[in-house]
């Protein structure tokens, strides 16, 4: 059984303005500091599977940057959302791709924008979810929490899975209780304490098949939709197809749509060094810090500052006194200064320039 | 007897930068928002003295632009020091143009780079303190405290001058009993509940030849360079003679080398919305700021921000966010964000600037 992985690259996030614009998604972006987080995701995963088994999805306004960001990808290997419709349509679109190459193959959905401190652990993680998926399970990735996150969902652990290989102590695969969405400090805390929870690191493997019936039996008409779709592919009336079925779509994710509600989901405990960046504070985690935590990049001068992230990307001198836990960036047109745990309300910047009529720096 | 204001134009701090540089100092910077600081100080003296009675003092490389910030500034009254060497050499130079003019002429010394908030109250403590200086004095204006500051030199106050004219209760002009260096918070905290001490506020007005008189006692040898200076004046060896002398003057302030061993120094108490803008952060006394207490300039964006100055001049957004007392300045080829309580340390981003051979940012 073979190994597809489908890196999603359709996001558009707006917690990284100013670096993140509509045509400069989080995942093109060098966030951790080792080339865009797209170009590193493809990068990481031969041995375990190769480039020409790699997939990529993404919407039309960044298909010319994936190319040129990942130029080994094979054109097919592309798929393009005519529009951004969650993660629902986008996993069944895949595994239509998927299913029409391999019967039996095994999908590996990676989010494009995740950092991963230790590739080959990873590789280790996926090949045991592999198999987990080729037995008709569903299989989760889920990261061992390290302290009380409330920026994750986290999976509660069920019953252990007998007879699924070796795997370190701890590690062992587990059917999945139920998804929990973001929780706050004290009950993510008491998660911690309780050994029982994972964080849900968005990774999933399945075969193209068994996702498929999934997504027929949680979501009718996502599956009819597929299977128009599906009809086409391979013939010259299939774009014509896709841009005509795919916007009628359920925009839905995936998790949400099929994962919660499905009894096969399964669960692999790993620990690799799995960031989501989630926001600027995130980079500390994944970038190289002075010996006051600091982060800096470009002409960053920071003057007694203690674990800031000054992003000096405009090709200009960005000097920081006297701050804590701030975060600078200097993207060339736009600059933002925000205390770090307000990270996340960079979002209220960016409906600011809205406002504004800013479009040009969105 | 004439009034004669000399406008001292010749610094070049570094506390404003990244908009003050060595060819655009704090005096030629729009910081209090009518216009620039020079040419605000020229504007405000009218009717107390005219324009052409109104002498301004730089260096060389700031002439032009002091010639397009105040183009009715009769030629002969813009005084140009050959290189810096502090104020006691920069005031006999004035003294020397402005005794050559009218033997009885009264001096009123301005720094070029203050805020007045109130024009007419500033021009009647002027004429009070010319009264003072026309009577052989050398008249400071002492502005009562409002706060501990700790930014400014203080005056002690000593025994009342007896028939000086009438004055506002509390203003009567009186002695200087001595200068006072900078103090700590609890000494300026002492000085202002004392009632007996007043800022200085580094405006000084004398006559031409007491001035001159009190620098040949204290500093003979200043006072025998600017003899020399002065034979020269009307003749075309002027501007050699004062390329050769004048750099050779000791580069000492007038109050350390002449009035702190004077012992006719008078001050006048004054209000009159006074302010040096002593850094970034005295923005928030001299400028409009919104119902938070910030300044916001250019297309600054203050999201959850209180008591920031925010100075977008370099015609792109700055967001802060979730930020209290830091200041954030955008020139436009570089970027300060700074605590606002360690404005005055923005010296160090520039000493580090010149470690790393920036010199075109300074």
């Amino acid at each position: 059984m073979m190994i597809y992985p489908v890196v999603m690259a359709g996001g558009s996030g707006t917690r990284f303005w100013p670096l993140s614009r509509k045509n400069r998604p989080k995942q093109l972006l060098a966030l951790a500091g080792d080339g865009p987080l797209l170009a590193a995701t493809v990068a990481r995963l031969p041995p375990l599977a190769p480039i020409a088994r790699t997939y990529v999805v993404c919407g039309p306004a960044h298909a010319a940057a994936v190319r040129r960001m990942v130029p080994r990808l094979p054109a097919r290997n592309l798929v393009i959302e005519p529009c951004a419709r969650n993660t629902a349509p986008c996993v069944g679109l895949a595994a239509v791709h998927v299913l029409r190459r391999d019967r039996e193959g095994i999908m590996a959905m990676l989010p494009a924008d995740h950092h991963i401190a230790e590739p080959a652990a990873f590789r280790r993680a996926l090949a045991g979810a592999a198999r987990l998926a080729g037995d008709g399970a569903i299989a989760t990735i889920g990261i061992r929490p390290t302290r009380p996150e409330t920026g994750y969902g986290y999976l509660k652990v069920g019953a252990r899975i007998p007879g699924s290989g070796r795997h370190p102590r701890g590690l062992q695969p587990a059917w999945v209780e139920r998804f929990v969405e973001k929780p706050d400090v004290v009950t993510a805390a008491r998660y911690l304490a309780d050994g029982g929870y994972l964080w849900n690191s968005g990774i999933f493997l399945f075969r193209a098949d068994v996702i498929l019936e999934e997504i027929r039996r949680a979501m009718p008409v996502l599956g009819e939709q597929l299977a128009v779709i599906e009809a086409s592919l391979g013939t010259p009336a299939y774009t014509r197809t896709l841009r005509r079925v795919f916007p009628a779509c359920p925009s839905i994710s995936i998790d949400y749509g099929v994962m919660e509600k499905s009894r096969r989901i399964a669960v692999l405990p790993a620990e690799f060094g799995w960031s989501d960046i989630g926001s600027f504070a995130a980079l500390a985690e994944v970038r190289r810090t002075d010996a006051l935590g600091n982060v800096a990049e470009g002409e960053a001068m920071i003057i007694d500052g203690r674990n800031d992230v000054v992003l000096a990307a405009g090709n200009r001198p960005v000097a920081v006194i006297g701050l804590e836990d701030v975060v600078v960036v200097d993207a060339g047109d736009a600059v933002l200064v925000c205390r770090k745990d307000r990270a996340q309300d960079v979002r209220q910047a960016v409906e600011e320039l809205r406002r504004r009529g800013r479009e040009d720096l969105l």
